[in-house]
């Protein structure tokens, strides 16, 4: 059990320093073309999540998001008390990682965002991209689990772009990220607004796998 | 039967919801910069494409085009009036797609697109766009069905750029996105023009490649 | 025979369509910003070549070049006269795809290319390019050759940025882009000194290659 | 073993000359976007890893690295005078590669940087790059080796951006880089400081991989 939480934190950790990391690098050298920084974000985001799960997917599974966990273990994949544990690495470890990106950046240790993400068209949004990373997990762990590692990555770098929040997708990453005041920050106080909408969709998109893929074909 | 119609009907609707979500998104950030914003709007719908075949397609074979379904119901390899129940269901999930779309952004819901696409050079790529979608899918499926999802994402991303129309290359999304006054939109005016060129293009590309994959190498 | 010089001249009319009218594209969207509409011609080219390769590969070998023709002719893989045909094909269907280009975008037909593209530095960086594409190629196809679509489409990718010709590495294509007079061009009179390079680049990297990959390991 | 060290020179050379030759090439056509000229960088320096280690991982092993080499001389998977030998042609050939492209960008053969890359910020940034392509490398060995070449070269890619120095994470290319006055440059005072920064982070690397990769699982 030791080695997969390790390994949870330690992906959460790398994950969400990638994220922050390069959002900070992107907005310095962009000169204000946003859509280029997002573009640079996107790609290293997708190119580490390709990486972490190739890597310590054989090992914890490679969830780093609660939101994946719960639902790993309502169907039975991932014991209750287990699903915490991993909650609170995965909580731990991020947070961890975004704190080595502000000092690789020199910037301060601990800072909290200002950055306004709320409203309804937000919520539908978070709502939509955890519904669709959680379908594409269940979809192709169900029919090419070799390809997890590649789907996740794409999902994410498409999910970047056709969400109106650039899909957090992840309660975890959602929190640490209240402790960035960088281009990928969100407010504290917009926080609860994304977990729940992301919870939701996770819930949903689980219900949807089962009837989906959970039944043998034709 | 139904659970692949509600595969290629969600499937539609998240593709269709990635091509106008994301080219919202693009032209927002872009700040003016059109290039920047097509390559966001094709590495999305690149990344999404993969994703949605390698989910969808041991359901339905993840089509998400009339054209597709047309030219595999004349191969014999989908009944005629699945053929058509596919392709009612790829018009409704993507117009729901693209309604969703909306949302996020806090746009209006229902739109009529003003962009102008006409005339011989826009047709002839769309048939050219079309008849290069349909000859990767049947000549990959010939010879290596497990790359499926990698040939046409990438093959979508290349007609993007070098197709003078930007490859719209399926009668569904052409219909759909003339119901988007955005980036990926088209009048509906303009709508019968590139349906016509677009099933031109499909059944030239049946033709050569039951010529060219079909009988037995060498 | 017949069927393998179709698919070479089909593959490469695909592939020289998609350099040429990327570049057209890319160049009227870009406002100026070379460096994206590089990108953009990168993007597209990669990702046609992997498309090529794997759905014309297992007709034709999917060479699409006649210095790799020649290379696979000194190896005794393929007879002369059949590298001759399809150099000759690849060739006339290149020079086709790049007419369809210009007739996609409402451009003339026939073009002269007034692209100022010589000197030592743009040899070199040619012999160098068309080196590496072969070396590539064959370690390819000795180790992995499940790979090579991704290996050449990457290693094309990666050629149009390090070398200071953007990497043409192909006589046809060379030739071809002689009669488009856009982002991708070439004048005429520049032809042959980058076709001398390109086969001096290839021929030494079939002696490396013979060295280097041909022998068994340890 | 001669095969092995030209295979390890001619790869690094080749390596080289696209890290410095992109930089070089997207500098001059990115019109002061820097953001631009990093994605072109990234996407050369990705592309280009892929490919090699693809052609000469069967040959060599790949490494290109003298970190990665003296991780395998520890672990036992590389002979100590071999990982010498290594470590010298690395960087013997890696400096060819950085005077090839300078050859073909018609620039001065041989130059110092003057480029400042100095700090605590940046040492931590070269541990953990380092750190995290050792972990990289170790992990998919252990789990799907025949994915080494793909998340090697994603990994570096997300490390370009989310690492505050972009993520040089190997002591021959730091050296070769400190002899190109370009994009890619680094003052040759500052390189003792990244280096030891790289052997920390791959030495911690190797310590943790043991610990979580390297025991049965469950």
């Amino acid at each position: 059990m030791a080695r997969r939480l390790v390994a949870e934190a330690l992906g959460s950790a790398l994950l969400f320093a990638t994220v922050v990391g390069s959002g900070i690098m992107a907005l310095q050298l962009a000169g204000g073309n946003v859509a280029v920084a997002l573009l640079a974000n996107t790609l290293a985001t997708g190119a580490m999540l390709f990486v972490l799960i190739t890597v310590f997917g054989p090992v914890s599974g490679a969830h780093f998001n609660p939101a994946v966990s719960l639902v790993m273990a309502l169907r039975g994949d991932l014991g209750r008390a287990d699903a915490l544990a991993y909650a609170l690495v995965q909580l731990g470890g991020g947070i961890i990682g975004v704190c080595v990106a502000h000092a690789m950046f020199e910037a301060p240790i601990w800072q909290l965002s200002s950055h306004v993400r709320t409203g309804g068209g937000q919520w539908l949004a978070e709502g939509v991209a955890t519904f669709g990373l959680v379908l594409t997990i269940l979809g192709t762990v169900r029919h090419r689990s070799a390809w997890v590692p590649a789907t996740v990555a794409l999902y994410i770098s498409a999910a970047y772009w056709f969400t109106a929040s650039t899909s957090f997708a992840n309660p975890a990453i959602t929190v640490a990220r209240s402790l960035s005041d960088s281009f990928a920050g969100i407010r504290p106080v917009d926080v609860p607004g994304f977990v729940a909408a992301q919870f939701a969709g996770a819930l949903l998109a689980a219900v949807v796998a089962r009837k989906l893929f959970d039944v043998p074909h034709r």
